[in-house]
C-alpha cells in the first residue's frame, strides 16, 4: 500500500477534480508488476494504468489501490471491469468511495468472484495524497493551507518592505516541490504590486515542474501591466472580492489551495474559518519591525485567538517548520 | 563524567559567581562512591563536597570532575590538597580553569604523584552548566537568553492586553525549572505594571523552588505599590535605566540572565547586541492582532534582522520551543 501511496503522490494536482489516486499490481510471492497513478480528467484511472504496465502478468495476481475501484462508466469505463477483464483475483484497496455514482466497486468485484479487502491501511492513506480530495467530497469545498515565511518574531517584511529570501534554500525547495501537487495559490492584489511573484512550481535550476497551480488573486485592484503572475507559465484567476468563500466556490475543481498572502487575506481566511492547516516557516532570525505575518479583522482578546492543534515540526535547513491543523469539529 | 555533569546541574544558580561545578569519585572498577557539586560561595566545592560523601573509600580511588581542580586558597582551601590528602590516584577533567587565579591544579596535582587527564568530554562539558560561567569567563559580562513566548505569528498578547497562559503547562513547567538555574530574570517596568509577575521559581504544586534568581526591572517608572515582583519570595533589583549593559555591569556575580520582555526591553539587548541565545516557545494559535514579541528600535531593512543560528528544536506538548544562539564572532 506504501508503494501506491507513492505512485498517487504523482497524480497530486493533475487529477483534479478527480482523486489522485495510486495503484500497484504484485504477483502471489509480492513481486511489484506494475504501477500506475490517476492521468488528468478523462484520461485512465491509476488501476488501469497499473494493469496496462502489468501487461499479461496480471493475470492471478493482486491489486492495491488507495481508493475503492470505481464502478460506472463516466469519461472512461469502470476499473471493476478492467480489473476482472484482466484476471486480476484479489483487491486490496484502502478507503471505501464516498462518492455514491462512483461507489459499489468492492461489492461488483465479489459478486465478479475476487477476494476483496478494504480499509487496508486506510489512516496512512487518508492523510496521505487522498487527503484533500477527501476533504472535499466530505465539505463541499477545497482544503485550504495557509503559509507564512517569517522571522521567530512573526515579522514577514522589513519596514522598508525587503522581505525576500527570510527563509533558506530547502524551505524554498520545499514549497516549490509543494506547489506542483496543488491546485490554486491565493494571494491579494497587494502582494502581487509589492513583490511581483510568479508563483510558479520551480525545480533547483528554475525550470518549469510539469504541473503548475492556478494563480489566483483576490482584491479589487486592477493587475498591474507586466505583473509575473500574469505570465503564460501558468494560469491565472483574478477574484474582484475580499470574500474568501466567493474565491472558493469559485475554484469549483481545486481539491488543495494554499494561501500564501500578505497578511490581510490569510487574516480574512482564518476570520471566515476557512483555513484547515497552517504552515509556519520560521527562519532564525528577529527583524524586530515591520509588518506581522497575519492580520486578523476585529480580534481584541486572547478568546477570540484561532487555536490550532500541533502537527509536526521538522528542520529544513537553519529553518524550522512547524504544521498546525484546524480541530476538525 | 556525565554523571559529573547531572552532579553540576544542581549547582547552577547557586554557586555563583564560582562556576557550578559536579564531582564523582569513582572505585578502579567503576563503582560510584561519591557525589557532590559546589555549594553557595564560602560553602565547600564539587570535590570536597564528593570527598565527604565517598568517606574513607576515596583512598585508592579515581575523582571525575567537570572542571581543573582548584589551586588556590579562597574562602576555602585549595581542592587540590583535599584530593592528595584523600588518597586519591587519579583526577579526570574536562575543562582547564580559564581563571589564572584558580589555574595551574592539574600540575599540582601530578607534582603529587596523581595520574591527571585533562579535556575529557570537554565539548559535553563546555556545553552544559558550566557554559555561562565559561562565557563570564571569555567575556566580563554574563550570558544573556532572551525568552519569547508567543503564538506562531510572533504575538504575544491581544490587542486589549491579555496574554496570560499562551503556551501551555509543559512549557510553563520548563520556564519554571530554568528559572531556578538562572541568577536574574530582566523585565521592563512596563511589564510590571502592565502584567504585574512574580518571576518566581515554583514547582507544580506553586510551592517556591530552592534557588530563586533577582528579579531585575529596568525602566525609570517607579514600581507599583504592593507589586508581586517586589514581595520577600527572591531578592529584587530596580535599574533606572533604558541600557543593557547598565543592567549588566550592575549583575557583577550573575553568570546567567533570562530577558522576558517586554518586546522593547527584548529589543533594546539586541539593538545593543547583547543577547546570546533565544528561546522561542510559540502556542499552536495565531492571535492576527496586537503586540508582536520583539520591537528592535531603528531597523528599516531586511539586512537589519538580528541573524542567529538554530541549535533546536523540540515539542513541549502542544507547544514548540525553537532555541536560536548568537553566531559566536
Amino acid at each position: 500500500m506504501h508503494l501506491a501511496i507513492d505512485e498517487s503522490r504523482r497524480a497530486q494536482g493533475i487529477s483534479s477534480p478527480n482523486p489522485p489516486v495510486g495503484a500497484v499490481i504484485i504477483a502471489q510471492d509480492g513481486t511489484v508488476l506494475g504501477r500506475g497513478f490517476t492521468q488528468p480528467p478523462g484520461g485512465p484511472h491509476a488501476e488501469v494504468m497499473a494493469l496496462a504496465s502489468a501487461g499479461a502478468g496480471a493475470r492471478g495476481a493482486i491489486a492495491v489501490v488507495t481508493l475503492e475501484p470505481c464502478d460506472h462508466t463516466g469519461r472512461t469505463g469502470p476499473c471493476t471491469a478492467a480489473l476482472r477483464d484482466a484476471g486480476v483475483v484479489a483487491v486490496y484497496y484502502a478507503i471505501d468511495d464516498p462518492n455514491p455514482r462512483a461507489a459499489g466497486g468492492a461489492g461488483t468485484l465479489r459478486d465478479a468472484g475476487l477476494r476483496v479487502v478494504g480499509g487496508v491501511e486506510a489512516a496512512a492513506v487518508a492523510a496521505g495524497p487522498l487527503r484533500p480530495w477527501l476533504f472535499r467530497q466530505r465539505t463541499g469545498r477545497p482544503m485550504v493551507t495557509a503559509k507564512i515565511a517569517s522571522g521567530v518574531d512573526g515579522r514577514v517584511a522589513a519596514p522598508d518592505g525587503t522581505s525576500q529570501w527570510i527563509t533558506g534554500e530547502p524551505a524554498r525547495r520545499r514549497a516549490h516541490r509543494q506547489r506542483a501537487r496543488l491546485d490554486a495559490i491565493v494571494v491579494g492584489t497587494g502582494t502581487v504590486w509589492r513583490d511581483d511573484p510568479a508563483l510558479t512550481a520551480r525545480d533547483e535550476d528554475g525550470g518549469l515542474l510539469p504541473h503548475q497551480p492556478a494563480r489566483v488573486v483576490m482584491g479589487f485592484r486592477d493587475l498591474p501591466a507586466g505583473a509575473r503572475i500574469a505570465d503564460d507559465a501558468a494560469p491565472t484567476r483574478h477574484f474582484r472580492t475580499h470574500e474568501p468563500a466567493d474565491v472558493l466556490a469559485g475554484l469549483e475543481d481545486a481539491l488543495w489551495v494554499l494561501v500564501e498572502g500578505g497578511p490581510s487575506v490569510i487574516g480574512a481566511f482564518l476570520a471566515a474559518g476557512l483555513v484547515d492547516e497552517i504552515e509556519v516557516y520560521l527562519a532564525p532570525l528577529v527583524l524586530g519591525a515591520g509588518a506581522a505575518s497575519v492580520e486578523v479583522p476585529g480580534v481584541e482578546s486572547l478568546a477570540d485567538a484561532n487555536r490550532f492543534s500541533l502537527v509536526s515540526v521538522e528542520t529544513l535547513g537553519d529553518d524550522v517548520l512547524i504544521r498546525l491543523a484546524a480541530d476538525v469539529g
